[in-house]
């Protein structure tokens, strides 16, 4: 069954075991993976490589395209095969051995990484190991659920292994699109204007005679792991639509709004859930990940067209989207990630980005990615990617965590990941703050009024009034600012 | 002699007096002004306008290019004019208004202003005030030394007024090229893809029916203020500049760089006096001012091309420049700074952007704008549209400042403008760090083996030390991370 995936008959002989084509990544290899927000990651080679890793030890530095499924990250760490890892993950095991110091973690841009490669800012890949639902008469790698760096990888790595996944839908061929920016001085315009242009080819034009090795795997993505909306989602949702329906009647936006980003998560999703039930009519994606959202409202008639990097799916919604993926072909493209999150189409579209925020102050500036100025949860993924440039650069997150522990709005944060240039919306439960066109004095007040859980609304009251007091463009009291972290990692709550 | 400045006789009617003129914009008004680093502003108008406040008071939101010359926001603020202003200023009056809160400062991007402007995010200017070298026989308007954001401003205001400046060279006419960018959804990729492409008219397009007053002045730009180098910026040099050498040998580019952009200001103009003496040749410049160390590339035969968005001179090379500007008119033209700072054309070129910290920390982030996080200096510019998108983002500051009493590198930065993600290359006259696929540990390593003064070195590894024992991706001791400042503030200096 495998042999018609593979159209280029002379790559036949290239089949082997997961075993012997990880046996092609040695020591000390940089090694580029498929893979991005738990989707298209290859499968077998990696668990192979963390096997043998546990008798013979190795170390390798991994780039993928973002987070990997199947628990591959934790087992890579397991076997201590991390040296280096970029450009993000989400895995618990992974992510203490970042925080401990042991595994060197590169938080970058997710459209950057590969920019940086062709710039040979970065060590190139030795190898590349790619999940495909075909390779083609040429030669050609067809991605399957996601492109993220997987071209760039195989372009610019010496070796490539191809994982054929049979339990992808074969007919995933034709979703992608895959555009590599020419190189410069003589780079020449994305020719991307609009949503749904197609500006490259559908597979990923490498010589065939890098393809070393090609392992047959049949193993599903994992599932996404979203939860259901709850009331504070909810309450985000609101917010942000009615924010988003003022700004039709200002006349700012058409009825179609602009093209939709939103960050992978519960709280995105659930402010996409929302747009179900709005006015808002013929909308359409430019994000990184599809997520159920995204069918749903394909589904409900509400969505048009969706352009991501991959597909992430819940277990619910996994069968019915690829067991149905002509009803939604024609609605849909993945692109590279240099792409999907490329600060010139991001500008040239107008996007409207919603990411979730860890922590933001009350001057606007977001944290992403360190709990406490220090631990690394995730990365900072895309968010970066789409802020800066958008039309609209949103922030979402609930007012309070740890059972009302932590506030989420605080004096400082304890580390910036969007500047204070860079954020034009936050929304909490509590409502939402519109900081366009304000000075660090006004974003204070509008987002302490509107954003911040009852609960802690007086201390940073006072903390606002003592600092104004005192002065400054951005009114702060040093000895105050980070107070609330040192009393979160001291005492277990941010106020006594 | 001023009537052949405007070609269009049906305007001659409207030459009148400045008072006159600046009694068009009343109280409540925002007015957009030409004016950009010390060049191109409107001059009369301003000053007239300042002198009727002090008797009848009046309040404006001012947007401009950048800075201003002529002490205009100093008399601007001394009258109490200012009620809002952005997006970036360098006046001490002003900096004490915006830092007592009595003036609402917005501190943007230089590429964002008109951005806004144009999706109705801002409040559009009622009145703007353009100088100019002439008005075409269309009625369009021909700029001076600065385009700024004097187009869009022109565009989008309900009356435009023109000061015909006799005191600039006419010749000055053909230098600028403005290109607006189409509207969304239909906008399409701007055309530019060589430093010296022309795309777009020598004047400012506008209904001539809109210029509602022509004000006739004689008046120079202000001189810059840029100092001789020293032997800490010609350190900093040596090492920027071996360092490219270094880039060149690698093969990362030719020996003719990439685009150049330098901030404005001592350090980066000693850094591109450096490259006189260097083995580049033909090398360029995309960047928003150029400054004196332009013109003395252009002259040693180094440089054979530089587009900016104004030209701010010394007055030792003012009249050389503007009395000689055939010798330079074919090396030179002036862009509109959403074209000059835009991050679709700054990605594509891949610029090497050359820019000033106040601070960095040992993680990588740079803070621009704000003293102890608090008090702003100048405002961020046009350092994030460059730094986010260039091929290397290159921060240079002084190790130390007030005689030693301030470490220009800290444990944690008191404001953040470029974050950690953002970050290639920092260096003061220590040395150069290479920060480019780093962890945070790592790079605080060469951090603080490269870049700190001497004195502070002893500190910062005991910070750092201390810090990783505790843990962290970015290992950090709240209590301790702001102290610097704390004491800076308190005693005077950042160490007891």
């Amino acid at each position: 069954m495998y042999r018609e995936r593979i159209r280029l008959n002379s790559l036949h002989d290239k089949v082997m075991s997961a075993e012997e084509a990880a046996a092609l990544i040695q020591d000390g290899m940089t090694v580029g993976m498929s893979g991005f927000t738990r989707a298209g990651e290859a499968k077998a080679v990696p668990q192979a490589l963390a096997e043998r890793a546990k008798k013979s030890p190795l170390k390798i530095t991994l780039m993928t395209g973002a987070s990997l499924g199947n628990d591959l990250d934790k087992q890579l760490t397991e076997a201590g095969v991390l040296a280096r890892r970029m450009p993000f993950q989400v895995d618990s095991t992974l992510r203490k051995a970042i925080n401990a110091g042991e595994v060197m973690f590169i938080d970058q841009h997710l459209s950057e990484t590969v920019e940086q490669l062709r710039n040979n800012q970065l060590k190139l890949p030795d190898i590349a190991v790619i999940e495909a639902v075909a390779i083609t008469e040429q030669g050609h790698i067809v991605p399957t659920t996601s492109v993220g760096n997987s071209a760039s990888f195989a372009i610019f790595a010496k070796q490539v292994i191809v994982e054929i996944n049979l339990a992808h839908n074969p007919n995933l061929e034709g979703l992608h699109d895959i555009y590599i920016p020419t190189y410069r001085p003589t780079r020449t315009p994305i020719p991307l204007v609009k949503v749904d242009d197609r500006i490259g080819s559908t597979a990923i034009p490498i010589p065939a005679e890098k393809i070393v090795a090609i392992v047959i795997t049949n193993k599903p993505d994992s599932p996404s792991t979203v939860s259901e909306p709850d009331s504070e989602t909810d309450g985000i949702a609101f917010h942000l639509i009615n924010f988003l329906k003022a700004e039709v009647e200002a006349g700012r936006m058409t009825n179609k709004l602009g093209p939709l980003q939103a960050g992978i998560g519960n709280i995105a999703n659930a402010v996409m859930c929302g747009l179900i039930d709005s006015p808002f009519e013929d909308l359409t994606m430019y994000s990184e990940v599809l997520q159920d959202s995204t069918f749903d409202l394909i589904d409900a008639g509400k969505m048009s067209f969706a352009s991501g990097s991959s597909i992430t799916l819940s277990e619910r919604r996994n069968s019915d989207v690829f067991g149905n993926l002509e009803r939604y072909k024609d609605k849909l493209v993945l692109r590279p990630q240099e792409i999907s999150n490329h600060p010139e189409v991001v500008r040239r579209l107008g996007i409207i980005g919603i990411n979730t925020a860890l922590e933001f102050d009350i001057y606007g500036n977001v944290n992403s990615t360190h709990v406490c100025g220090t631990r690394m949860m995730n990365g900072i993924g895309g968010s970066g990617d789409f802020a800066r440039n958008a039309h609209l650069a949103i922030f979402v997150t609930k007012s309070i965590a740890k059972a009302g522990a932590i506030s989420s709005v605080v004096p400082m944060v304890s580390h910036v990941d969007h500047t204070e240039h860079d954020v034009d919306i936050l929304v909490t439960e509590q409502g939402l703050a519109d900081l366009r066109g304000l000075a660090p004095r006004e974003r204070a007040r509008v987002i302490i009024d509107n954003c911040v859980h009852p609960d802690f609304r007086e201390a940073l009251n006072d903390y606002f009034a003592k600092a104004c007091a005192i002065g400054g463009h951005t009114p702060h009291i040093l000895r105050e600012a980070l107070s609330w972290h040192i009393n979160l990692e001291e005492t277990g709550k941010m106020l006594p």
